[in-house]
């Protein structure tokens, strides 16, 4: 933990916080809270892949102690064939405030993530990032893996 | 289209060929039919992320005219905030058998799976490769976007 810090799941309250710290990230673009508010039930929705037990909803925010989002981030779980029909986890969209810069919450995050993905029965847990950002995720424990290739609609 | 050959959705009779040809991408280990048939009905179950009308199972093989599976690969769909709450398609678990290979039957899988996914509507594709495929994906249109970092339970 982060002194003065928390870390929980995003719930349908989270609007302005959430749409307000992924700008650090790239575009948001036009979300309103009514389609916010349907997509935190749809991650609701979400169960352990290929199980209909565990329910599993893997967005997640770091708060200050005045509510404030300082950061936020997700580990999509992939149910593959390979590997005994193992789960591949996917960190994707860790945004962190500038205002909460310096106090190590990328590394408090993606260590919980990781610890979130390891738990559900991950064999891996891969991430794509820019090659300025390889050492950061070097100390969070990550190795490189390979070439993150992309092909965009526009 | 490469002649002889057609392209469909995985079903829950294709066990002993799937397992077979995704022992060339990596190790399988023990995955039962029953386990198999278990992970096809879960996939069949899937839509499209944040919709609750189209379903969306992603998962193909490429078939030869006496039936052999000759390539498999599929696309993982994310529902995310940022982009307007786009969704980002995950081409994963791409293999081509051994028996097949010369005949563009990868591209033809790429090319496959790409429009799929903008079809659905992504406003991005992307995928992990090894540095030595790099050539074949910026054939399909693909361009470096990150470096994939990793982290394994073993």
């Amino acid at each position: 933990m982060i002194p003065g810090y928390t870390i929980r799941r995003v719930s349908k309250d989270d609007y302005e916080g959430v749409i307000d710290i992924l700008k650090v990230l790239t575009v948001v673009g036009d979300v309103s809270r009514n389609r916010f508010e349907e997509i935190v039930d749809y991650w609701d929705s979400i169960y352990l892949p290929g199980t209909s037990t565990r329910q599993h909803n893997p967005h997640v925010i770091v708060e200050d102690a005045t509510g404030q989002i300082a950061a936020t981030g997700n580990i999509i779980l992939e149910r593959k064939l390979i590997h005994d029909a193992g789960l591949c986890g996917h960190i994707e969209d860790i945004a962190v405030s500038k205002n909460h810069q310096g106090k190590s919450l990328g590394k408090f995050l993606i260590d919980k993530l990781t610890q979130v993905g390891l738990e559900a029965g991950c064999y891996k847990i891969i991430l794509d990032c820019d090659p300025k950002n390889v050492p950061f995720y070097e100390k969070c424990g990550y190795t490189k893996a390979g070439i993150e290739m992309q092909i965009r609609r526009d």
